[in-house]
């Protein structure tokens, strides 16, 4: 409290900096000149002054253009958005190079708008959103205004003060009031539609030099800190820097929290907003980052696109703030690398510099790494798991955190397996088209919520045919899953464990996975132990959802030739078209083939255990899913492990008409025993490949050298997990 | 006749050139020491040469290994095809280098094959192939000697006399009495197995000396001409070049082709194999790389794989020998930076240095083209219409020539669309897992009988849901598709023409399709019209194999959501899942997104036209099959014009999350009205987009200005074709 009333008490003497020149809130006069004298110089700065110049040659050759209003997706909405990254680029060209013509022409657009925005009233065309008045929703002009107030900020000492007046009175204090105050508590709400609020208040606002506007911003609009830039700080990261919506959100927020913290610090550097909780603004983009798989995209956690990745415009921006704020790290210069361009600003200038004074070739090396997840840490986590360098690198990523608010899947335990440059077991991501007028606006799709949020749309266990807390936001709100361990030291065996329990009610679920690298296999291979407990039987269903032609199989599978219905009537299985089933009380082994790789399943013998492949369409009249094959294992039981391999082998290439090892190396898994002391499984292939697991059940703490009786059979270990390389297999652990 | 007895009396002075050195079929020792002096000057040379060390140096990390024959596709088939790569670069290397560990490397490998092959009798796992001895089938033992042969011939004089003798008696005198002895029928086939026999048995006889052998392999096994090497260049291609069984196969066929005639040239020039036919191995190159797609990617004629390319291993032979036997051509070079690699040889040497000296940067630029089909030319042909540049190009392309033997597919006037780098209006390829043991053992599956050849798996009208010719390949093979015109001179509609009469009985089929860009339009469209005439109402199904997601339609489809059955129960229908319908008496628009672009197509209005959507996977116990979506237009007539366009349209970018004009400018097509004289169609968009369009439907040849009336309208046009640009087209033709 003290620190907020000291921040107003020192808020009411800006935005002129000692000498007299309106200061920048993105880029100040001298960044402008260093990057005019650097022109020429560093190839990835010369590509961001390219894009802006190119972007604004298109711009000039037609007719400025501000239309009535349309909906979302379609050419007028299209339009605006052009608009405001045409004004954002020509500010900063007008900074850049003195230009008037680019002063002029973010003068002559905001006149358009001076004429058009007083006669708006809120957009018809909502739907479910907040309308705004531009944009069918309030996001869409929040980032407009977030823009507008950097190119209006580049050319305010070249604007007459009429024009200031005029464009302040008809268009940035109404649309400013019609957020934080119309939209009170959509400003005021912890989260990223949140931040841009708050972004776009506070940016406007230390423009038009007004900071008790700005104090609104940073502290919630009664200022009581209960909403807030600050809060969205101190509430939407855990400690590491992970963001509770998962890396696609927090992609899309890292722009108005970034653009808006830089607007702070030169603003106001009191505030001390990149010191702010211990550094969360460099977590967090660590965090964001650091998920990413080895090509870049951002792994589609809760709902996501599958293909958005480090080079998005907001990624650019944060890498290079995080850079010039946060010092000089090798890692960004190859994040840098693979977005092509910098920022245009003076942070994007030091970043451009020292990639070309850069004696290595910057490249992304992105460690094994686990998240705490939830405000304070304690809400379980993400963890991640690789092995190899570059894009030979095989990366497993497990999901045990919390739910994620509205954009949450019922997801718990889910895991990706990315190897060969793509997802191999993977997520849906998410169940829209995004900006894709005839999808339904571009909106979230109905089959967001029927199957993309459904557990069975995922790499985990679903009881019963459910979802996760009968599909209960309120409910999964209220719990998370919970780590175990997570280490990641050895050469050749890594693990991580969590568990989630009463997700079902009377079912606890814990996950323990492995990345083992034998070296008489060419490639990393998954294990996984799937362990459920239950007093009363239960239908585990184990899915995967790989990509791919089937190619061969142990199991005699019985093919829905010539009719098929759905895998089920809910929570997702409706969507499933149901193509063949097996039954076996031996092991399971199918393979099937992606891109230039095999992959094999092995999985343990247990009775009367089903097998179930399906094809995602079923139920969808509006052809809004994707075609995607998967693979159900199930069983009816009281306690349950399922002991699983995933190993990629051979080569295939069609075009070269070569193929090699079309059959799996490993060819069984065998649960020697399991309790809520251990696991312990035997996994056996060709050429004498034998490794022992041993996995704990126990929570951590437990110390020392450690036994476990199956049968007639004792196991000893230490530790968290133990994985003996027996037999003829190569790596010793 | 005359040619032959001359050829035969030339025969017997040979493989010893003046200098009494033992001459080489494929490199000389004049080559040879070239190379070795152009080592570290020319990158593509380099390459070949750092492929060809490379795989020596991991052959000599491990032992030698001959193995016990085993199935097709199995480690043994692959090691024994390796075994003769590794020969034939150890012999090169050896002519190169000189040293001796690469000689020594093909003779104790040939010792140990010489011990093998005495012991071995008929492959037991031929199935339905001509059994081979070391392979399942005589066909890659054909491939074992040719490159054997290059082997041997490098090191012949290396060797001693016994060792010689060793390998002539144990090896490669009983393999050429197999081939064209034991399988005479094969050896004088006009087929490109008949061609991998002859120039095996031909390339040995040249290095062992025995010239009546070689005489055999060029005029066949009784030496009457009917089969033979110079046989197969009369009848397996058409006087432009054309192979009929299709790109993929002649690909294929390039090496035994191009190795022969090389060895030919090189050891009786007085053959003049390369000026044979007036040029038809120049012409069958150009034929074959023409039609590729601007990926270099060959289209899928009849059995194919979807991803033969330019880069194969023949190609690159066939390229280098093009090059230096019929003179330079920048488009070679343009061919050979696609490659990345010369063949290692005298013409690839040549082919290297031009390519590092030419000033410009080679590209492939090939132009719209139309080949005869038919030994004599005149069993139709095959229409390439082309338009723009580089991997930007729109190609379009129509099959109209002869069945093509026992790899025909049952298409005639089906047509594929390449846009954005990729078949968009694509063929199925076919249904085969090359060397993916475990898929049937690699070999052709029962679905590419099934579906695959069938004429629903294309883009042309099936009648009464039936396949052509009832499926009979006999009655298929006794007639040829008819061209019509080919025209492609004009900037902005270039169009071909082509019939197909009695593939089912009382039905004429003509399509015209054309390619029109008007400037008002990103793209260049595809204009579509496929007239049917019969006497009695028939049901016309008209196909299309898209790729990508649905996005909108004009059509209420009423969609199988919960329950699917095929298509149909035969023809290939077995196999398509169907997923949903609709009926309209008025136009038809359809869009769907592919990669990062829309496409739509927009079909005239019919009375009780119906529109299915499938998804191909039925009936597939085995899951043989690839998971592809079509659309068919279904309507019951007599005489009928499907009249379609296909625009592809706007742009999505999933990753940048950017959308525009997801829905098409071209808004409808008009029949006007149809005859045996002409037919005519209106096509209106946009913004005023107005095209009128008149085809001729009677025979080349009728000149001057021609008329037709259709009620009261009357048009006017001269020529094959007329397009009017009306209204506010932009373009003028």
């Amino acid at each position: 409290m003290l620190r907020i009333l000291l921040l107003v008490f020192l808020a009411f003497t800006l935005p002129f900096t000692a000498s007299g020149q309106h200061a920048g809130i993105f880029i100040s006069q001298e960044d402008a000149l260093a990057i005019r004298e650097a022109q020429g110089r560093y190839a990835l700065l010369d590509e961001a002054i390219s894009l802006a110049k190119e972007t604004m040659e298109v711009a000039f050759a037609h007719p400025l253009e501000v239309p009535i209003p349309g909906e979302a997706g379609g050419y007028e909405h299209e339009r605006h958005k052009q608009n405001y990254r045409e004004m954002r680029y020509a500010g900063l060209l007008y900074s850049i190079t003195g230009e008037d013509k680019y002063a002029a022409f973010v003068r002559d657009m905001l006149n358009l708008y001076a004429i058009l925005y007083p006669n708006l009233g809120p957009h018809p065309l909502a739907h479910h959103q907040k309308p705004g008045k531009i944009f069918h929703q309030t996001l869409n002009e929040e980032v407009w205004l977030v823009h507008t107030s950097i190119a209006y900020d580049c050319v305010y000492d070249w604007l007459s003060e009429e024009e200031r007046t005029r464009f302040e009175t008809n268009i940035f204090r109404p649309m400013a009031d019609w957020f934080h105050i119309r939209n009170k508590a959509e400003f005021d709400r912890i989260h990223n539609h949140g931040t841009w609020a708050v972004a776009a208040v506070g940016m406007i606002a230390y423009v038009m030099g007004d900071l008790a506007l700005v104090e609104k911003s940073l502290h919630g609009s009664d200022l009581d800190g209960k909403g807030g830039f600050l809060a969205q700080l101190d509430l939407l990261f855990s400690p590491d820097g992970y963001y509770m919506e998962g890396p696609y959100y927090i992609r899309y927020a890292l722009m108005p929290f970034f653009y808006f913290a830089e607007a702070v610090e030169r603003m106001q550097p009191e505030v001390g907003i990149y010191e702010y909780r211990d550094q969360i603004l460099r977590k967090a983009y660590y965090a964001a980052v650091q998920t990413s798989f080895p090509n870049g995209v951002f792994p589609p956690i809760n709902d996501a696109s599958l293909t958005m990745d480090v080079a998005a415009p907001e990624v650019i921006l944060a890498n290079a703030l995080t850079y010039d704020r946060y010092g000089e790290d090798e890692d960004l210069l190859g994040v840098a690398k693979v977005q092509g361009r910098v920022s245009l600003s003076g942070a994007g200038l030091i970043l451009a510099r020292d990639f070309d004074a850069s004696e290595s070739d910057p490249q992304i090396s992105w460690p094994s790494v686990e998240f705490s997840d939830g405000s304070d840490g304690t809400s379980g986590g993400l963890g991640i798991l690789r092995m190899g360098e570059g894009m030979g690198q095989s990366m497993l990523l497990m999901k045990y955190g919390v739910h994620g608010g509205g954009h949450g899947h019922f997801d718990k335990l889910h895991f990706i397996f990315f190897d060969q440059g793509r997802q191999v077991i993977r997520d849906y991501g998410f169940g829209r088209w995004v900006n894709v007028e005839p999808k339904f606006g571009g909106r979230y799709l109905p089959e967001n919520d029927s199957y993309a949020m459904q557990t069975i749309a995922h790499n985990t266990v679903v009881v019963d045919g459910m979802t996760q807390n009968m599909w209960d936001e309120v409910t999964a709100e209220s719990m998370s899953a919970k780590r175990h361990f997570f280490e990641a030291e050895e050469a050749h065996a890594i693990a991580m464990s969590a568990r989630a329990d009463t997700y079902y009610d009377g079912v606890d679920m814990q996950r323990t996975m492995l990345l083992i690298k034998d070296e008489s296999l060419l490639y990393p291979v998954v294990v996984d132990l799937y362990r459920l407990t239950s007093a009363i039987t239960r239908q585990y269903d184990y899915p995967l959802h790989y990509s791919g032609q089937n190619i061969t199989s142990n199991l005699q599978f019985e093919t829905n030739t010539n009719a098929m219905q759905p895998l089920g009537s809910g929570h997702g299985y409706q969507h499933i078209w149901h193509t063949a089933q097996a039954r076996t009380d031996s092991s399971i082994q199918f393979t099937w083939l992606d891109g230039h790789r095999y992959y094999s399943l092995t999985s343990s013998a247990r009775p009367e255990s089903e097998v179930h492949l399906g094809r995602t369409g079923a139920n969808d009249p509006d052809f809004n899913l994707q075609s995607h094959p998967l693979l159900v294992l199930r069983r009816q039981a009281e306690n349950m492990l399922f002991a699983s391999v995933i190993e990629p082998h051979g080569y295939f290439n069609e075009a070269r008409e070569r193929s090699a090892q079309a059959r799996p190396r490993i060819t069984g898994v065998n649960v020697l025993g399991h309790s809520d002391v251990a696991s312990v499984i035997e996994i056996t292939g060709q050429e004498g490949l034998h490794w022992r697991i041993v996995v704990s059940n126990q929570s951590e703490g437990v110390t020392g050298r450690r036994e476990v009786t199956f049968g007639d059979l004792s196991f000893q270990w230490t530790g968290n997990y133990q994985v003996e390389f027996l037999g003829n297999s190569e790596a010793k652990n």
